[in-house]
């Protein structure tokens, strides 16, 4: 199963593509999609578009997971934010690819032990976990986390975001059982 | 010249298309794009794209007209806006079409008078402009008159935003040398 974790931003979309075969993990590929400086707002987002467009089609991913937003910080910076994610969000929408969400805090916990780590933290965790020589670029550090984070427990936490909403015991049983089968 | 002008909403986004041909205005075609209940989201704001560019390619607007947001009421609500109008803008930028955006306050100004109108005056004025035979919906109502406040005033408009933040007064002499030409 091929995992594309992806961290939106519309200065600096970071990607993180990883492989789970037999529970081990494998590093694929990561990076950073930046719009040239200069363009207007749309060539902008088509370009986050495009761009991701391009690496579903060569990477083939069968899922994506991008970070659930709680609450953005205040109506400016959610809007902008709002954009690079909704351009994002199409992308995978026009490829087809299913989508988790999963809480910064959930990745964070996941990947170094604390929900409160730091950028840095999750850099060093990401760079041990995956064998990597060097640490990615923080936002590529976080796509990864959040593909990594998915791969050893995406439906156990998939099912727990669920929980909250609807009453999860059924499909949480049905997990367990189909674990221990 | 053909002038889109779009109200983006992730449950309904608007759309109105007219054309400006030796002063007059006609209008084309105007609807509403609403994602089937029941998507998730990345399928919702695909689907916008999508509609979105089959409307361009069909139609092929010289510009596309989008409302300025100034400051959302809330940061949930914006990010939920701001993922709407990413998918949207994506796609006017996949098309390569030249986008433009009017404040809310312009538009109700150009169309009715008073920059405080509410919605049901900017339906009545905007059929009565175009020689409706009913009222658009609300959403298509307002793409409508991004547009024909574009197709009346757009390089005014324009020039009046750029200002702010940088000289104009040269693109405003050639305007004015242009237009009384």
């Amino acid at each position: 199963m091929r995992v594309l974790g992806v961290d939106p931003g519309s200065n600096a979309t970071g990607f993180g593509l990883i492989e789970r075969k037999r529970g081990e993990v494998r590093h694929l590929r990561h990076g950073v999609i930046r719009p040239p400086v200069g363009l207007g707002l749309a060539d902008r987002l088509h370009f986050l578009h495009a761009e991701l467009l391009d690496i579903l089609q060569a990477e083939e991913p069968e899922v994506a997971v991008v970070e659930r937003v709680f609450l953005a910080s205040n109506p400016r910076s959610a809007l902008v934010l709002g954009q690079a994610r909704g351009a994002l969000l199409a992308s995978l929408g026009m490829a087809g690819i299913r989508v988790s969400e999963l809480s910064a805090r959930q990745v964070k916990k996941a990947v170094t032990g604390s929900g409160a780590a730091d950028k840095k933290q999750v850099q060093q965790m990401v760079m041990r976990l995956l064998s990597l020589a060097t640490a990615p670029a923080s936002d590529a550090a976080d796509a990864l986390a959040l593909a990594l984070t998915y791969a050893q427990a995406g439906p156990l936490a998939a099912l727990q975001i669920r929980g909250r909403r609807r009453n999860s015991r059924r499909a949480m049983t049905q997990f367990i059982l189909g674990r221990t089968r």
